[in-house]
């Protein structure tokens, strides 16, 4: 079920090479990459855990409300980062920045289905 | 001129409520902010330099090549951060995230343009 989500969200984005579900607890929940990812998925895992967690206390420290969305842009690989709940995140990997604008109505789409999944 | 710099992005960006040039080290270089700018910028300042070191760190761990750009999407408020030299970052800050793709032109402009300012 997780998978098959993750599958489709990396299925449509042009140039995604991986997506994760991730608990804030930095334990995965479920994870799809392709042959070619090009870096340690489960060190961009952990990175981004603590990463999140510091973006949500800083998001309630400044008083700028719920983090929505957080985008890293780096050089070879674009991550974007929704939170699915409280406790769990999904990231998605791109080879560039090229399918950002796709990528972001995927994980818009797939956060709300996972939501609910995630909420019981 | 780094004010001049600053007010020109902040002017030509829909929702733009305020701009910094940060230090990593912690210490803004310049900084407008508009009245209405709705947070405490010197928090956002202090809270993003602790960030993107982390960002930076974490994107040579992970040998995905340099940061190019952050962007923090909170309910109320859109933050891009970009990296100005090695010890230099710029953030603006959104109302909302309407003028974000403007916001990302601007920013590069600006960088360009302060990257050799920033070397000498």
């Amino acid at each position: 079920m997780f998978d098959e989500t993750l599958s489709n969200i990396v299925n449509r984005t042009d140039g995604a090479v991986g997506a994760l579900i991730m608990g804030l607890d930095g334990i995965p929940v479920a994870r799809i990459d392709k042959p070619d990812v090009g870096f340690d998925i489960d060190v961009i895992a952990a990175e981004f855990t603590a990463l999140i967690r510091k973006v949500l206390r800083n998001a309630e420290d400044v008083a700028v409300g719920p983090l929505h969305e957080l985008i890293v842009t780096a050089e070879r690989h674009t991550f974007l980062i929704k939170p699915i709940t409280v406790d769990y995140f999904l990231v998605l990997a791109l080879r560039d920045s090229g399918g950002v604008g796709r990528a972001r109505f995927e994980l818009r789409k797939a956060q709300l289905m996972l939501e609910e999944e995630f909420s019981v």
